[in-house]
């Protein structure tokens, strides 16, 4: 483990570039740690810490690494070519991704034939579609063959499969017959059949979203799962830390976008200020723009204000209040979608329980605010406060709970109409309601 | 897989009780996809679906069920003695957890004596500790062992232990020596001493957070972590698919408080209406007292606002600017700290980075607000604007990337601090920065 103390040193030596220092230091560092290392560190350090690395903890670390820091790492050191054949075929897929055309094709040029058709396979497949994130070497076994056979298969090539826990069976022509565990290999006498130990296996097919395939290998706990294309033919598997990796980048991505962001590709403090702006700036101004539209509704009632200042110093609370609301129901409904508890096809459900959520919610704080600022305020007032509160609130759970399933039927990140841009919306139409409201109570 | 139309005739047959079409019709039903309806039926239809399951089909459906759901089972069905002897111990604890006193207790009496002291032994860990979820049932190696005795000792309890991949090897007095995997005993020489194959394992504490043990697992791309105690004996395993569910867990109750409500524990559609209500009025209410302050701040400047009614049209676009930088930050921050790329001790470099960070969109925003209001309402309105836009982006930023280091500091969940708690706050020092502004800039 890295102490705080050592931490310190770290950061003064590569202030003050002291290889001595580091190479000496990090001989006793393990992968682990100084991938970890490099997360906090900016993109100078993390060129020159990496390069007093000893020579095999640099290729394990190299792997640790996201794959926008280790395109940071190639740009800065060209020498990469041998960590990069030591890859596999799926992450140095997403390496590419991240580095341009130039420097991406000189180092597929200088990969050796093999692991260039490998990486080809998996290049072939769309982004974030599952077939880019999996792995294409395979051990795959027969349903004729015996147990005794089949683990003979697996010893020859303990080395070569990222997988030999869960283990394809083909027929012929490549169709998928099933999967069987190892465990269930070492149970069986050696002259089983595989046809008798088969099991049905859970799918996923190449060209369908990297996180949906994902989730169900999480749901289903299965340490691999089986990649086919269309016609069922086996093409690759996923394994399980590779599921990991796929949910973990897909809840960053839903958690930015509901906080009104874009995700950042590295992490926070290896992220260069400017990219953290970039990342924030135009959902900022989207929002703002749509919040003009509250500045019109206001001008709109700028007579009702003058005639009532009172009835101004209630706005941050009541919009603030209809944001709050929606943004719960926005939330709850993305996650269920997310983990597929809810789908596009159960709007009217989601319509109707979250209309009496928010019915119930508005009319628990209508009557606080009603008694309240009536007292205050007087009770014609105390009205106005309490029914906005109502109205807003069965509008904002309704609005915030349908909102991501709209989003998600029109193929749009359901997280990017989850929070702020719900709560734009509901502050322009909460602001209506609250003037007529106000106007009919109160007769002005 | 499940098809819309067998959905609703399902659904029609749950509504009219019709026992005989779903035993029928069930009896083909795998236990994956019975898990999966029964996510999405309220309580009465779960129990009368899950009679009708084939017994095998049953027990595994009920494994794979949440906790919470678990327990409305067994609250409606009471013979499920024999479902809980065939649980894992730590799911087991988990359904414990979820029970009345008297029914857990009823429970734990009619297990066998082997179950009853494994169950005992999770239940021993505080909730929230990774020794309730990981495993006790164990293969333990010794380092004396030659690889083909230790082939026969894994051989033997095939069935009994959750996992078998990742192997630990203990001292004779149970502390741990390390880990050999089962690819590492296949590849080696029967002959060979594990002393010589073993390797440093990644480790959790018992009593340590299950989130921190699960991310640790999946970033490590480990199938397994050994669990110690504080003398560093072995005690329990964690699996990676038991990782999983813990990392699916954590990041949905981060998803929920950001969004300003508790955790569901059911899936949504399988949540009463009542239920949800209760995970978010408090919230509501706490955000709502909270936000009682900017009334009292608007109160303040009543004068300010009569004599100029033109700059209340402005508050809801100013405050809702702020809510949402400060959301931005508040959520990369709180993401970063639950992935470990940041920790409380970091809060200065946060402090330093969000408020460049924020004081970057303030001028680019400011800029903006600038031209477009001093176009439209004149120079000075213009200015006021401009110069809000800039300090709230400002502060907004920094106190939303520090709250959730002060949250995590004081112990408290970051992710309560995170959005909503930061809008408000944020929302009441806009608005006086905002009137201190205009009073200066016009003179009023």
């Amino acid at each position: 483990m890295v102490t705080v103390a050592f931490e310190r040193e770290l950061e003064a030596a590569l202030r003050e570039k002291d290889v001595a220092w580091l190479s000496h230091m990090m001989g006793e560092c393990g992968s682990q740690d100084a991938a970890e290392l490099m997360a906090r560190m900016g993109r100078q350090q993390r060129a020159l810490f990496y390069r007093t690395l000893p020579r095999d903890v640099a290729v394990d670390t190299f792997d640790a690494l996201d794959p926008a820091v280790q395109a940071d790492l190639v740009k800065a050191l060209p020498e990469i070519g041998e960590v990069f054949e030591g890859m596999e075929p799926d992450d140095r897929a997403e390496l590419l991704d991240e580095l341009p055309a130039s420097v991406a094709s000189r180092l597929v040029a200088e990969l050796s034939d093999g692991e260039r058709e490998l990486t080809g396979i998996v290049l072939g497949y769309p982004e974030d579609s599952i077939g880019r994130r999996m792995s294409p070497e395979l051990i795959t076994l027969r349903p004729s063959m015996a147990v005794g056979e089949a683990l003979e298969v697996v010893n020859a090539h303990l080395d070569d499969a990222e997988s030999i826990y869960t283990l394809p069976v083909v027929e012929d022509d490549r169709r998928i017959a099933g999967v069987v565990s190892l465990r269930d290999l070492l149970r069986a006498s050696e002259s089983t059949r595989l046809a008798d130990l088969v099991q049905e296996p859970d799918l996923a097919v190449a060209h369908e979203s990297a996180e949906e395939a994902a989730r169900r290998c999480a749901d289903r706990k299965r340490l691999a799962l089986p990649i086919v294309d269309t016609e069922d033919r086996l093409v690759g598997l996923l394994t399980v830390d590779d599921a990991l990796c796929i949910l973990e980048e897909a809840d960053s991505e839903d958690q930015a976008r509901m906080g009104g962001s874009e995700p950042l590709r590295r992490p926070y403090l290896a992220t260069p200020v400017y990219e953290i702006v970039a990342s924030r700036v135009v959902w900022l101004l989207v929002l703002a723009i749509g919040a003009t539209l509250t500045v019109r509704v206001l001008e709109g009632f700028e007579d009702t204000i003058a005639s009532m200042v009172v009835l101004s110093v209630f706005v941050p609370l009541l919009i603030g209040t209809g944001g709050n609301t929606g943004n719960q129901a926005a939330t709850t409904v993305t996650r269920a979608l997310a983990l597929g508890d809810v789908r596009p096809r159960d709007v009217l459900k989601v319509v109707f329980r979250e209309a009496r959520v928010g019915a119930m919610l508005g009319v628990l704080l209508g009557s606080l605010g009603f008694t309240i600022a009536g007292f205050v305020y007087g009770w014609s007032i105390g009205a106005v406060i309490g029914l906005t509160l109502v109205s807003i609130c069965t509008l904002a759970a309704t609005v915030g709970g349908v909102m991501p399933l709209v989003g998600k039927k029109l193929g749009i990140d359901p997280a990017v109409f989850a929070n702020p841009f719900i709560t734009t919306l509901v502050d322009a139409t909460g602001l209506i309601i609250y003037f007529l409201i106000a106007k009919s109570v109160l007769g002005i």
